[in-house]
């Protein structure tokens, strides 16, 4: 790899349909996305094209939404299981990364160590693994539970899950099979290393049947924001997916995780900041306002209702007039929450229940830009080159136009910046982020002593 | 789909280097089969072109032979998870039929039933699942446990799972997701069916996330030959993958399916029995003969001892010289067993330890044929015509030269009697394999109660 100055690293998150709670609805979107291999070919392709570091696939185990008069007019309940899907997009792509969200919470550590590694052999080392926590119940009760896991019982468990599925990437060294047909030797039996991981959730003996995978490790991507999540997140990550609604957030996290990760005695520089983006482009800015203007409408008034109802902590609004202010509400014990700092904007900004769902069912938490390829340009940089970010997952408003606009209006002028590159410089997912190759822990082992 | 004479169906049984012990030291094999993309996608292609019904991919979750000595000299330790790689091999074939093996014991029924609907959706209808059960310690080590799980609560627990898998791929009705983009409804909630089960190995609510795929429900196939897993196969297999030595044996077994599928009111005609083979195939007899001899001289002895000490039940046999008679062995409980078996044949013919894992070291327990493409063609056609088998899997000696030999040899010959196809008919799985669509379950008992 060759050393290059630091630039925009950038994922094409493939949400569906779009990031948009009514992309669905876009005349210009694939309405049945979630199950049409094609969509996420030409997606895949195009983002390869315009030079992304990587795709990315959020998941859930489950349908989350039980309320049917909202989930039957959403896009959320029908979409490929996302490692099946990134294995195929592996075999029509040749250099963009491939990410995937896997749960901890109701999966073994081997089958995850496995599918990952296996994907990076088929990709040649492009695979990553979104590591997070389910925490809805619909997922749960999929998995033998009534009720879902708490916080602090499913860090925990993805704390030693981590650690477990990185011991079996590590089973083979990378030299290990020699498979000499003349001596009949197919792996040298020294460069074998079981696990045997007896742990609290876990016992693990392997090894993993896979040999070490092209980028010794898979990326590990993590997205939790909690004091726990970040703890784990600078112990263990190596890119960070966040939501961000302003520059003062972004760069108060970035530094937090920063020294977080110094102080566990890694180099900041390893670990990959890329907040999600939500970017509505128009070659004006009215232009931009208006293809705003146009999903919001699409939004239908108990989809609208029913997302707030769950940002404001489950209180079920669709009794109260859309147009009517929002009710008194049961006092929240988080303090200045999500859910609180909702319903204060609310007051001071005298907003009716749809004038709020408005604001939050673009970009649901992440930022959002509504602006022309200059005020976007201006935007990432500043992020990027004041401590807000490494680099951004731009969350296309609706698929594949939004996705489209980023690359046709906004690429180019981050390309006259000097800020994106123009052409890939490595082969491996690692190679685009600049994140070293991880030597086998039996040869860090063999040096230190080596060295003693 | 056309009515057609009744052909031979054809898998592809693509075991890494080849089925044969040594295969992978052949000098055309390819010894880094285990992780080389590239040699699936030009078998996959090579067996498609050719029209088989489908690839087939083994499994084990685990390195299962704990004799490093052994271990080391065979290519069975690295290797793609079979989900990932047929979800790859999906997008670059366009007929072939994908099935995977995936074990029910260390696995939950919702992440099976969801991965195969996908790949289902990403393939067009061509997705098969191998439902088997782990009885290997190496596997059960990987998985939280000491001990494997014992025969009969593996096969209570696989019936259970089966079950729910069956459920989960009926969530939804097939034209549940209307996506009308101008209503705003994206399906419509009377044809969404929650399975709600509660058994006594899961509780699963569902639905599933994945809309019903365009096969109905992925090929169920299956590999039981104790009597529960008979059992369970003539309830629940559409597909069985068998192994048997003789002709005699292969009747026997086909009868007594086809009969208890009978008894459980199902169409004998809707489960397809397909015994392995093992051919080595020769212009003359003398070629095929030489060819075999040749793999044969690749067995290393460390490696054919372990093997026979395996089949024997786990006598250990390395401290005996290979070339002597095979010792006196412990009485085995299971009478006229296969290991029980394997010792008589000692006996009777004088044979050393040597020869009797050459016997065994090949075909491992499948039919294993050694002649010319018509001595092969003659004996498939005598199993496909006198009730021996429907179709058959091809399990070459080696990769990808035996199955080319197949394919080049023994396929013309199959043609010219009419016995196997020259087109694809259909476009899924069940389309290949005449298997019908099921319908829903929801609309089977609309009818029944329309009937009523």
């Amino acid at each position: 790899m060759t050393t290059s100055p630091r630039q925009i690293k950038l994922g094409a998150f493939l949400m569906q349909t779009g990031h948009h709670i009514a992309a669905w609805r876009h005349p210009d979107a694939q309405a049945d996305a979630g199950v049409n291999f094609k969509h996420y070919v030409e997606l895949a392709r195009r983002a390869e094209a315009a030079k992304f570091d990587a795709v990315f696939l959020a998941d859930s185990v489950g349908v989350r939404n039980r309320n049917i008069d909202s989930l039957s007019r959403t896009a959320r309940s029908d979409h490929f299981e996302p490692l099946t899907l990134l294995s195929a997009l592996a075999a029509v792509t040749e250099h963009i990364g491939l990410i995937a969200t896997v749960s901890t919470t109701y999966n073994e550590p081997y089958h995850v160590a496995r599918k990952f590694a296996s994907l990076d052999q088929i990709s040649g080392g492009r695979s990553g693994w979104n590591l997070v926590t389910s925490s809805g119940e619909g997922e749960a009760q999929n998995f033998n539970l009534d009720a879902h896991v708490d916080h602090a019982q499913r860090y925990a468990r993805a704390a030693e899950f981590h650690d477990v599925v990185l011991g079996l990437w590590d089973s083979w060294e990378d030299d290990a099979f020699v498979r000499d047909t003349e001596s009949g030797v197919y792996f040298e039996p020294e460069k074998l290393h079981p696990l045997n991981h007896r742990g609290e959730h876990f016992r693990v003996r392997g090894p993993l049947n896979v040999a070490r995978s092209p980028q010794g490790r898979p990326v590990v991507v993590q997205a939790g924001a909690s004091p726990a999540g970040r703890d784990l997140a600078a112990r263990t990550a190596e890119v960070i997916f966040v939501a961000h609604q302003t520059f003062d957030e972004a760069q108060s996290f970035y530094r937090d995780i920063k020294q977080r990760a110094s102080d566990y005695g890694r180099d900041p520089d390893q670990i990959k900041i890329m907040p999600g983006i939500f970017p509505v482009i128009g070659r004006t800015q009215a232009e931009a306002e208006e293809k705003f203007a146009r999903l919001q409408d699409l939004i239908h008034p108990i989809v609208g209702v029913q997302l707030l109802s769950n940002m404001i902590g489950g209180f079920d609004l669709s009794a109260y007039p859309v147009d009517g202010p929002l009710p008194d509400l049961p006092e929240t014990n988080g303090g200045k929450s999500r859910q609180q700092l909702l319903i204060d904007l609310a007051r001071r900004e005298n907003l009716s229940i749809r004038d709020l769902y408005l604001r939050i069912a673009g970009a649901r938490g992440h930022q959002q830009i509504v602006g022309t390829p200059q005020s976007v340009a201006d935007q990432l940089q500043q992020w990027f080159e004041e401590e807000g970010a490494d680099g951004f997952n731009i969350m296309s408003p609706w698929l594949p136009g939004g996705l489209n606009d980023f690359i046709d209006l906004a690429l180019p002028e981050l390309r006259r910046r000097g800020l994106v590159r123009t052409e890939y410089q490595g082969h491996t997912l690692r190679d685009h982020l600049g994140l070293h190759r991880p030597e086998h822990r039996a040869v860090v082992g063999r040096r230190l002593s080596q060295a003693a």
